[in-house]
């Protein structure tokens, strides 16, 4: 039987802008879960939070769709890391641009995740054992048809707005093609429609890291309690520089020592950027799943959402009613504007309502998640008078 | 005692342009190389490759160095992958940019390598056991002087021109500035005056995928006849990815499957990128050392020529009289044009002698190894012209 569980988790959280509410919900074998690659999974369970109340008529939800490494996390303090505030701290929250006073927020961790949604490191009751690599590949298709039935089970309909940076961007995508009825207002933020060979490159490097260490155990090392700890901080340590931009490094790091005058004629961590970098690396293994970073970026690498559309993107938008806010930096060189643009022009060649903003910034690919005043300026904007032409108080 | 042992390997290789002399010199106790770190090391050997003629007042010499998988085969076949014709096939030969038919080549490969030339991988004859991580840690400063010494051993004090790309074009500038008066023209391609933080933060991803092997076994894999040669190969992919551009990536692999109609829903390489990727990775283990590589890439790292000069680069070029051809690629985005241009600017408030060419090419920083007739026709009209104002034949 499917059933839900809540948790008023924030109460004692004092950093937090705004109350979360946790919760997990089950679907069980009268709902399995249809995945592009042909398995039905089931059972299967979604964790997500939710903030703010729905109101009557159930118009004013905004989903956020988190990107690769995040979660349901997104404006509450992390269980894992205790980092307070959640991964967008200035998004998400009262006043905000996504404003919890007005709207109902509902993150969900992805299918294939490790917080609390059904992924490699949950037990498969068909052995009795973690699924490792006996989980089925995921697609960006499979998490958005899993937000859906979470939805439904919701007795939600209509999302007001759908938002997400990065693999959530091209969630929020998938949303505007897949359930385009459902969706007001749709903003993809550093995304593409189809992941590029650079970046499939990328991601492949960090399968192949995890893949490496012979902790990996082909998949299967939750059966022996050991951990590929070594090879998913290498392959953190790449992925990571790809979210930033040279400028920033430089500003930020340049070629200064860390904690010394001069090099050491050694392999420490002379450079700051070595240290930041081995942080960065070390820390993420305490957080995420080996395997769940495997299903994730192939589900990444798959994405194509022109695919199904004889290739032409444009097509993939025929006859939208969704209003769309396309968002990119100058400096994301991961998801540069020329990928982003590409949808715009696939929009506007749908006729579809779409507006475009290219933000000025050195931060690169995470600017999405950083201090970007034009950006939360843009969004508060496009949200606002999308929530006045939906008639939303 | 030193001494030299040289050997005419190409009579059989009906695809080399040019015939190659093979020769290592070995420098005994007298002749000890001084190393940045404060190592005196003792013995050491330089194996290196000659293409031409030594004239008779020994003028026409043309000093070629190494990226930092390179080696001295620059126009022979090599010795382990039989690939025929060197690594720079259309740039060394009779006729060609580097006309062995008028100049004497010079190829040596790097002090702490692993062709020949004395690195982590030899012996230490305090030991008898292989250097591993005792090997001390090397400068661009420490190969070109054990280079000046190969050249001294050789009777050659001047060299008519050197010339490299990437880690070479780091070479070149060491040369222009440790011998300002032995050099008469200098060409850096594709290389910085100073590696930067994005630059190291990638080869510390390689050396992180290196170490995190268990084979590696803290750099003493040799005694135990193991090898990293899975961290190695990650090192080799995420450095390859750097090599080439979005642009070339996209153009060579695209999205496109690798034999195969459809993705498999599962982690084999379903994409030519992660199958070209995955080979570049296993092949490059038969050919490199693990600790060379770790070695190599922080001596790179490690490079700031304007370090000396109070930071200013100008300085470092001061009162220079060498003729100096800067070399850039549109779409090499590990050396960009930028590094490049500061070269030049700092080589102008030198007052020195300097023509600069960017070219148009979308094949990314490994442009300089490949067809690039624009190139070829500058280096060949540049060689071509200071040969004349030197009086070469």
């Amino acid at each position: 039987m499917s059933q839900t569980v809540e948790i008023q988790r924030q109460p004692d959280d004092a950093a937090a802008r705004v109350k979360a509410v946790s919760a997990v919900t089950t679907f069980g074998p009268e709902a399995p879960l249809q995945l592009d690659c042909g398995v039905s999974l089931s059972p299967f369970t979604i964790a997500y939070e939710t903030y703010g109340t729905l109101n009557v008529d159930k118009s004013n939800v905004v989903l956020i769709c988190h990107a690769l490494t995040g979660d349901q996390h997104v404006a509450s303090r992390h269980p894992i890391t205790g980092k307070p505030g959640g991964w967008w701290p200035m998004m998400v929250g009262p006043g905000l641009p996504i404003d919890t006073d007005r709207y109902f927020v509902i993150c969900q961790n992805v299918i294939g995740g490790c917080m609390g949604t059904t992924g490699p490191k949950d037990i498969d009751p068909g052995t009795g054992k973690p699924y490792g690599l006996s989980f089925p590949v995921i697609t960006i298709g499979d998490m958005v048809r899993a937000q859906a039935m979470l939805l439904d089970r919701l007795g939600i309909k209509d999302i007001f707005c759908v938002i997400g940076g990065s693999m959530g961007g091209m969630q929020v995508l998938q949303w505007a093609t897949a359930y385009p009825e459902r969706v007001f207002s749709a903003i993809p933020i550093a995304t593409a429609a189809r992941h590029s060979a650079q970046n499939i490159a990328f991601h492949e490097v960090g399968r192949q890291a995890i893949m490496a260490d012979p902790e990996w155990h082909a998949g299967a090392y939750l059966d022996g309690e050991t951990s590929p700890a070594k090879g998913l901080a290498v392959a953190r340590m790449a992925a990571h520089i790809t979210y930033l931009s040279e400028a920033a490094l430089h500003r930020k790091f340049g070629r200064n020592l860390q904690n010394r005058d001069k090099v050491t004629y050694g392999f420490d961590a002379d450079f700051q950027i070595e240290s930041y970098l081995r942080y960065q690396g070390s820390t993420f293994v305490d957080r995420f799943d080996a395997n769940s970073y495997l299903y994730i970026t192939r589900a990444m690498d798959y994405f194509d959402l022109a695919a199904d559309c004889g290739g032409v993107l444009a097509n993939a938008f025929k006859g939208t009613k969704t209003r769309f806010c396309v968002v990119s930096f100058t400096s994301d060189w991961l998801f540069p504007t020329s990928d982003n643009r590409q949808i715009v022009h696939a929009l506007n060649a749908a006729a579809a309502n779409v507006s475009f903003v290219e933000i000025d910034t050195d931060k690169g690919h995470d600017a999405f998640l950083l201090d970007e005043p034009e950006m939360f300026a843009t969004l508060k904007g496009f949200i606002g008078a999308a929530a006045e032409r939906r008639g939303l108080k």
